[in-house]
């Protein structure tokens, strides 16, 4: 066969057509990639294969003993650190709830083409590591590097770039010391799983997941802002193909519920009796700590406050509600909001975007009480 | 709001009309299981959060030290058996490829309304456990006993039928001493995942994933075939609703590739360079040892043997194969397929049945080499 151009198997983005149903292709994703089991969000730290994955390309084989992490660009002594070299260094353990940028895409209308996520892409989960500062510190930062440049090992083509996956952060970010970035080898306790970036990852508490870098195998320091296809085509929120777009960064608020009583299978409406029935759920926000998640049974017509934990020692992770609420026969549309300690609240009309990004419209979750 | 009737949230099975996109239930379901990212066929064992996970209802939330497994129905000495109990016996591992029967059931035209697997949902683990013989034997079968019913702890509504999860098999295969039937406490060294049915769970050899009752709590032994939904309504190959048809039990022989090169994001079309390049993959069936895969260039049209590994001390898990492939410029579909001793080999057709069972269709991977 004559070889296919390759912009026809590497296309633009686009945005699906009024009634367009989910195809093969976002299908093929969601195979791939995969959520939280919202019933998992009784567990305070995910546990293994529960907490969301999001590979662009292909899970690398990496071979942890010849593994290296090189540190150059604008640093006055280059490094190049094994996996090993950062073990034997003192860890630091971080409690870190991540989220997915385009979680809520597929509840856009209409909908923008790619990982068709719902409301699942969100775990939560203990990271070990070495400080990031004390890295870029040893290497030397001269005066000149504005930004830090981390590539991942993971490697393919989007929308016709060839690339290695790559990302950058302001340096005021990369040597912050609250919230502290981590390079992370650990996870739970546990040598990082190969979907979670085996050998090492970077850890961003607050940002979403794109700026979690997975495979890290080198950072790079630069004098100027980063241009690269993930940090200005890809996580801009933008309106149309040619706005140049705001970045995404920090995890909007949000609060998600333990679909109470039991499911349908097909249909994953849950039934319960009537009578008190106890609603519990996380919320987070990259923002600042949550301050108020309120719950509703009737669509947001009306609200209650929910009972919420207060962030307590793990300042970047989820913090968990509560609130009964008495049932009665009928169908009911309950969901909670969440409201950070910066003023943001979760919308109740989609916050709409091309990308579909940073969706965090409420859940909604229907009940049939019988 | 007045009750919605309950048919009206848990609907009769049907098939996607011509042209009918993927809908926001299959979503659902898709965002909350997943599949093996083909890549991760690397892997002999599969890494903890990459093995499929299916789960009918919600992951039950488990204390292991208040769980007990409830042995009886026609038993002399009915038990009660919590997870230390089976600890303290003699422990077996078994290391088992599993795949869901519903696997490739989004690909069949027309396509069954339900988890929309492509060809992913497989993975192998090292399962550890005791023989269930040996519990029934303690127990004592009496001679009128002709099948075991085991429950699950997941509760749900299934096509209006609310249930607890439960599967039964013939004595003469529970009590099988090749292969064995175990009662698992462990995947891989450590305790079962919650997704993967902790504290206990069944693991039934070269059955298809049904089979394999997750979060076991009861084992009842019946003096007649078992009826209930999970066996006499799904699970079966039948062609029209009214039909009785086959009830759905070993693995079909399937074998799949490591897509080769590297991906676009979207299309996930690979992209390789010309010039040999290493086809790999994993076979398995559950009638028996796979003894030939072939490998496919041109869609189908000429086929050359690739090198197999027999399968070794560990009958019941995959195969790896391998063969080089000289990639020219062009586009490509590779495909492989297995046969197995019992002389079953992979269609090039689609085996369609109502359910979207069993589809053993041959994977295509499209490669565009430049």
């Amino acid at each position: 066969m004559e070889p296919a151009p390759l912009h026809e198997i590497s296309t633009p983005g686009r945005v699906a057509a009024a009634g367009e149903g989910i195809g093969p292709q976002e299908l093929a994703l969601a195979t791939r990639n995969h959520g939280l089991p919202l019933e998992a969000l009784r567990y305070e730290v995910t546990p293994p294969g529960l907490h969301y994955v999001l590979v662009h390309y292909d899970i690398p084989a990496a071979d942890p003993g010849a593994w290296r992490l090189t540190v150059g660009g604008l640093v006055r002594t280059p490094l190049a650190l094994a996996p090993a070299d950062l073990l034997a260094r003192p860890a630091v353990t971080l409690r870190i709830t991540m989220e997915c940028a385009g979680n809520g895409r597929a509840r856009l209308n209409p909908r923008p083409i790619s990982q068709p996520w719902l409301v699942e892409a969100v775990g939560t989960a203990d990271w070990t590591g070495v400080p990031l500062s004390g890295v870029l510190a040893e290497a030397g930062i001269r005066p000149d590097a504005v930004e830090a440049v981390f590539t991942g090992a993971d490697h393919g083509i989007e929308r016709g770039v060839e690339q290695d996956y790559r990302r950058s952060l302001p340096l005021s970010a990369a040597t912050a010391e609250d919230p502290q970035v981590l390079i992370a080898y650990a996870m739970n306790g546990r040598p990082l799983p190969p979907q979670h970036g085996h050998p090492l990852r970077l850890v961003v508490p607050g940002w979403y997941g794109m700026a979690h870098v997975k495979w890290l195998r080198d950072i790079t320091l630069v004098d100027a802002p980063f241009t690269g296809f993930q940090q200005t085509e890809a996580y801009r929120y933008r309106q149309a193909p040619e706005d140049p777009g705001e970045p995404v960064t920090l995890i909007a608020p949000r609060a998600l519920m333990v679909p109470p009583g039991f499911p349908d299978f097909m249909s994953r409406v849950r039934i319960v009796h009537p009578g008190p029935v106890r609603l519990e759920g996380r919320a987070w926000s990259g923002h600042g700590p949550v301050v108020r998640v309120e719950v509703s049974a009737d669509d947001g017509r009306s609200w209650a406050d929910a009972e919420l934990t207060p962030p307590g020692a793990h300042r970047w992770a989820w913090q968990s509600w509560q609130r009964t609420w008495s049932a009665t026969p009928g169908t009911h549309l309950l969901t909670a909001r969440a409201t950070d300690a910066d003023g943001r609240t979760q919308p109740l009309e989609q916050p709409w975007n091309r990308g579909g990004f940073g969706n965090n419209l409420v859940q909604r979750v229907p009940v049939l009480c019988t």
